[in-house]
């Protein structure tokens, strides 16, 4: 099966693989092959070049994209996305000034996804995430990170664990799946058995059944500390499970810094982010990866985006696809907010959320370019006169046209 | 031709038709309907109540809304959609650190757009206009206004508000059309020059042509001050248009008291007021309409949306949908921006963009309410628990299916 698409006003990142993510000003010019064409067989990219496509076989199925672009598919790297109920009346009870406290008394915040979670079948949170993903789709994404971290029990954890390997088996993009059983400490639990039950008793469980790919802490003030960080990440490591690490968010929580010393793949949010931080960063394989659409909802300060560029950093950008902190797993939206309130250019959000997050995710072989022999996961946008205009046209979905693995998505 | 919507989960502002926009404390109580159905003929509002529905007629098609919500229609009391080209290109320009001066320097701004607007045909802005309208109207948007204000030439201003009515006879919803000639100095005119064409040739103009029912002048320092904007909107009302006002958006320009002082039927943006502004509005029938959007867009402070609403003041809100600060017509978003950035409730964020919007738009007998006798211009959403969930989802479109003047909308 062979698929042509042709006229294309402009192939974004259309380039040999890269060796390492695109970091600091490699960012700023994303490759794009003007009046091009894209090859598609067996559901790899074969080849691409410009018109006219003299020389191209005849395709199966030919896509005219005559004023469109065709961007290799997003990467989202982080989300939250199997959950039970939704949080719309803490974010109501924010808007009226609770703060994170008091909302926390009445029930809310994490505790109250792992309650729902507990009381809601596997089934139906297999349902509602199917749909989560689905919807993520016709948004461009075309690969997923899923984390646990709403079981918060031994049993829970590996009740969403399983959810996220049934959507691996049964939806049309590479997932991958992240265990974060500390992502908040039970009520019924003090800290020291709480990570305990974590290290002696979930990451065996979890790797014994080959449930995960990665390994997860929330290292926060209040949450976990770097020593409880390392602890668990070691042990992770020893069971097989890479470390990613929630870093950074409300505090200088010394995230980054437990991060960079066990290797983690990437270090998440980063809102509170100093010099120090960045110049450990620097020095590390691993990726900083920014979650815009939580500092908007929340209302609070975004993470220095351009400063961590300026220092030559592979800064990508994820969903955070969440119930409490980040509604949304709409990466173009994602890439918008980037840009309007981080300042980084559309060349730079786009390059974040496709090769930058693909290596956030060690898929970068696979996806994130448009790379001969990689899987060809890409989407049409609408007619549209500049990359530029995805981010500016904030308000409008410009994907047209999902192609997943050369097949024509169509819904779920 | 009957409709009967039922097994609705909520039916939102179900109610007489007020006598007044809903202000201050009112706008915290959403009337919504629960478990309700609504009865449609021929293209109006015939009646609703609870279910079960005994009693109503066989209607000639059946909708099933179980799980969903059915809003009124979005009014959208202030755009700028009819114009040519896109200006992600000064987008770019302000990431980069460009200010305005320097962007208008490089031929940007308000005077980039007229411009284009003079070298793009009449039939090619209706084209692109009419794509815009059809886009507001599967995000909710029932009726709207349009400003001319790209043209700057008694010509092009014309040319504009052809368009418009050329619009308002083909689009399925109501449309307004203000003349906004008063939008920014030529570049081939003193200032004294352009304030006197205005009011000696383009109001004349217009109104003899029947081409707009309001004048809109963008009073602000560097634009029109407050006696310039007197005198426009003076000749306005002497030639039958109803004044609408810029007012506000970069300095206390004295625009909310010119607005005032002539019963203009609203002024728009109010990014910066204080208490004087706040007491004069209250002392008044002038709607105090906020334009989340462009904040956002522009990356600026948000008006004090709050502060309007404990004063007691009805606040409205609309998209300001134009090229170069709010490149969006997504009502559903504006209202997710109200509740993130400026603190509105979910209740007061819908109020302020369905019946206190209709009275901006002086279309509140009409629209704007699920009330018996009105226009049946509504939509359906997606199954979801309340109306929180509507900004809380803010990437999510929840918009399902659209209804005007009875009939079931398909795309454009």
């Amino acid at each position: 099966m062979d698929l042509l698409i042709e006229n294309i006003r402009g192939l974004v990142l259309a380039t040999d693989n890269p060796s390492q993510p695109l970091c600091g000003s490699a960012m700023r010019q994303i490759p794009i092959l003007k009046e091009a064409y894209l090859f598609i067989r067996d559901g790899i990219i074969y080849s691409y070049g410009n018109m006219p496509n003299k020389g191209v076989e005849r395709a199966d199925r030919v896509i005219d994209a005559t004023g469109k672009f065709v961007f290799p598919s997003f990467v989202d790297s982080h989300t939250h996305l199997v959950f039970a109920g939704s949080r719309e009346n803490e974010f109501v009870d924010r808007i009226n000034g609770l703060g994170y406290a008091e909302i926390a008394r009445k029930g809310g915040g994490i505790l109250n996804s792992a309650k729902l979670i507990q009381q809601t079948s596997e089934q139906q949170l297999y349902e509602s995430a199917l749909q989560r993903v689905y919807e993520v789709i016709t948004t461009g994404t075309g690969a997923i990170e899923i984390k646990s971290g709403y079981g918060l029990t031994t049993r829970d954890e590996l009740k969403i664990l399983r959810v996220v390997r049934r959507l691996r088996e049964n939806v049309p993009i590479p997932v991958k799946s992240t265990f974060l059983g500390a992502h908040a400490i039970p009520g019924n639990s003090t800290r020291e058995e709480y990570v305990k039950k974590v290290i002696d008793e979930m990451i065996p469980a979890v790797a014994d059944q080959g449930l995960a790919d990665y390994c997860d802490v929330f290292c926060e003030e209040g949450f976990f500390s770097p020593l409880e960080t390392s602890m668990i990440v070691e042990q992770g490591l020893k069971y097989g499970l890479k470390p990613r690490l929630h870093a950074n968010q409300l505090s200088r929580s010394g995230g980054v810094q437990v991060g960079v010393q066990h290797n983690a793949i990437s270090v998440d949010h980063l809102e509170t982010v100093g010099d120090e931080e960045i110049e450990m960063l620097k020095n590390s394989s691993t990726i900083p990866t920014l979650l815009p659409a939580a500092a908007f909802f929340l209302d609070m300060h975004f993470p220095p985006a351009k400063r961590m560029i300026e220092a030559g950093l592979p800064v990508a950008l994820a969903s955070d696809y969440n119930p409490g902190s980040s509604p949304t797993g709409n990466i173009p939206l994602v890439i918008a907010l980037a840009c309007i309130k981080m300042k980084m250019t559309p060349s730079e959000a786009i390059v974040a959320a496709t090769i930058n997050a693909a290596w956030a995710l060690e898929c970068h072989n696979e996806l994130g370019t448009i790379s001969p022999g990689k899987r060809a996961n890409v989407f049409i946008t609408k007619p549209m006169p500049t990359i530029n205009y995805l981010p500016y046209a904030f308000g409008s979905n410009l994907v047209e046209t999902v192609i997943l693995k050369g097949q024509i998505f169509r819904g779920g």
